[in-house]
């Protein structure tokens, strides 16, 4: 499914790390809520608190959660698991284009 | 209204100028389409193809419309108009969320 619909979506982004990570909040009916985002090609430490599941829409990146010592590489139609309370490192190859579930 | 209601949005972004404008597509339910966006501290001329509104939610730009020998500066709460098959140079001096509104 390339879009969410019957949804609320916030106006103002959230930007992260100087802009090389921006999204937009969307509410779904039911009350949960999402992250449509992208983020440019860098390397960033992410904090979670919430455990999160990042999937992927576009692009490609490797992912060292913290505690791991290789990183995985995830591209486009796949997805990683964040637990909460973590962090997780991402280098971004090819700009990504996500969505973030959270809890 | 700081949202949204009742709305489509497309999981893929849309990335100009090297990450430095990063927006998503909403589409209302009438069918309408409209983008929500950021852009970035920086100097980038748009080129239009329909007449475009754009609103500004919050930040800080100067704008030149094609044509015009002096920049008009706008904030959060306002918005200005490019006649379509048009541009306009924008100097975004604070990072600017905006609605894109087409047509």
């Amino acid at each position: 499914m390339s879009q969410f619909d019957n949804v609320s979506v916030l106006k103002q982004a959230n930007v992260y790390f100087d802009g090389k990570c921006v999204s937009h909040t969307v509410i779904l009916a039911d009350g949960s809520r999402k992250s449509v985002g992208v983020i440019l090609p860098s390397t960033l430490t992410f904090n979670t608190g919430a455990p999160e599941v990042m999937e992927l829409i576009a692009g490609s990146c490797r992912v060292k959660l913290a505690g791991q010592n290789e990183a995985t590489t995830y591209g486009a139609g796949t997805s990683f698991d964040v637990p909460g309370d973590a962090s997780f490192e991402i280098e971004v190859t090819e700009t990504l284009h996500y969505v973030c579930h959270f809890g």
